[in-house]
């Protein structure tokens, strides 16, 4: 059973997943991920699945059986969906047990596909199941956010080889989350407007870091992006939560979305990313603060110890040289 | 010449080292750490030193130009020493030059040393050696905050294997040190004292996450450790800032550090560690909030979207398993 530890000081939270407690002895020295043999998304769960995208055309992969996404429990959840929620006083600290929801969305039958390049349908089939879930999850009110997000490659963190997402529902809104809100709802005093709003105004003015734009969102490299090609994709509209996108908005989006990540597979090679979704907190629901987006972290370089003591991110490509290679990579 | 870019939402500083810039395909995907061949720190940057401690008695590497532990600037700076320290308006955004100090300690004449296997003079060296430079950064009114640390192996982020650790003078309080100071006066003025200081008194009752005490420091597995066998080196003595160390002080952390590193390298193959100095900024010397420590952070996992996304760590090593399994090292 894993628990949520809460740092004295800071406040943040931590958890303790000691169901996957491993000696010294046991840590690998290199980047472990789970490849082809024995591959458990290849099989995709059949008694386990808690949505299915059909494919109607299955061009590829024969028999009846064929799917094109595939939602699924976690089997090795951080942490777990039964059981009250509890805050406990734990002698001097503070603790809670670890109650959450974790969940896998398998992205597609074949072990070697890739984000880049799934057909549209496919992304958007992607997209619409990821929705779904997050409504489904919002439901349970022991939870106060929910975190979608995808690693991809042994640098990512990725444990598997098999493209997936993950879409974990947490008892908290993480430090992170809160101060993040907290700058939007400052900027939104001060200007009277939010602030990513005003920003995509003025990132296509000046048409310095904007790599690709459609009908319903943008692609930029952040004017402070902390890794180097780090890029967000933003609605236009002012959307606080992921799950008030449209389905007009799918759609731009799942074409936005492939050809990013087509870029950067033809661009780099091997290149592991993580792509994570901003959200206002479940509780935010009816709030203004917040605009939801995605951010795409290419993970090129290691954070080493004056990142980690002081989280000043060093990033050698600034934003708007990284914009020019990424439209120089000609996909989008 | 780099810059110090700020996030405008969450307020967090980047530094944009563009005299560093890469390509797409100058990127490579192995975790590139420069080995014996040509290292730069084995002939000891002899024309450049800033600081040098002696070896009376080299017993094992002939010639009179014998030292131990040598200071040197940073040939490839995140920040750069000269310049008045400026703030602009970047448009939309805001950004300040990038104006500091980077300074190297080599750590050993050898390039196959370690701070395990060096010898207590050696080891009280180089914690005197970093205190003489931190007082001497401390003189420059451009800086407010001096980030000691050490980048050992690859997945740490060191880039050259020869033992060393870096001094970096920066002209911003990091936002995670303001965080830090935060939580400390928030806690100071709930309980009258020093977080820092109660939770070595209760630690010490508890006894199930003291590693190691002798008579001015502690080593503990703190209770909300964010890496599987994080520890943290404690001053007994509440002191706010790492200059504050006396010779007495000095010796016995040398030997609470060499020990603890020891165990690392015995008890882990290969392993990959950042120390981080955690001290007050600069302005507030003279206040009672802080309390300077050392972190030690082994690097065994990758931090994976999860952690990216929301700050919360997610360690399958709980600390109280952390403490026995390192006691069980047999070192200390």
């Amino acid at each position: 059973m894993s628990e949520i530890r809460r740092d004295i000081i800071i406040g943040r939270s931590i958890i303790i997943a000691s169901n996957r407690a491993k000696r010294p002895k046991n840590f690998k020295n290199k980047d472990e991920i789970k490849g082809s043999n024995d591959c458990p998304f290849c099989n995709g769960f059949r008694e386990d699945i808690l949505l299915e995208v059909i494919d109607q055309n299955p061009s590829s992969i024969e028999g009846k059986n064929s799917w094109r996404v595939r939602v699924v429990d976690n089997k090795f959840p951080t942490l777990k969906s039964t059981g009250k929620l509890t805050e406990y006083n734990h002698g001097f600290f503070q603790k809670m047990n670890g109650i959450g929801q974790a969940e896998v969305l398998i992205e597609s039958m074949k072990h070697n596909s890739s984000l880049g390049s799934n057909s549209l349908d496919h992304t958007i089939g992607i997209i619409t199941a990821l929705k779904l879930r997050y409504e489904q999850l919002a439901k349970d009110n022991r939870l106060k956010y929910i975190q979608i997000f995808k690693n991809f490659g042994a640098k990512a963190g990725a444990s598997l080889e098999h493209p997936h997402w993950q879409i974990i529902g947490i008892p908290i809104v993480p430090l992170m989350v809160k101060e993040e809100l907290e700058g939007v709802n400052k900027y939104y005093k001060q200007h009277h407007n939010c602030v990513y709003c005003d920003m995509i105004r003025y990132e296509l003015a000046d048409n310095q870091r904007v790599i690709k734009e459609n009908e319903f969102f943008i692609a930029i490299n952040p004017y402070a992006s902390r890794y180097p090609f780090e890029t967000w994709i933003i609605p236009r509209t002012h959307q606080h939560n992921f799950s008030d996108i449209s389905k007009k908005e799918i759609n731009a989006l799942a074409i936005i979305l492939r050809d990013m990540i087509k870029s950067f597979e033809v661009g780099f090679k091997d290149l592991s990313y993580n792509i994570l979704l901003r959200t206002a907190p479940l509780a935010l629901k009816n709030q203004q603060g917040y605009h939801w987006h995605l951010q795409i972290l290419p993970r090129l370089n290691i954070q080493a110890g004056f990142e980690l003591a002081t989280a000043i991110f060093v990033n050698p490509v600034p934003p708007e040289l990284a914009t020019e290679e990424l439209k120089g990579i000609g996909i989008i």
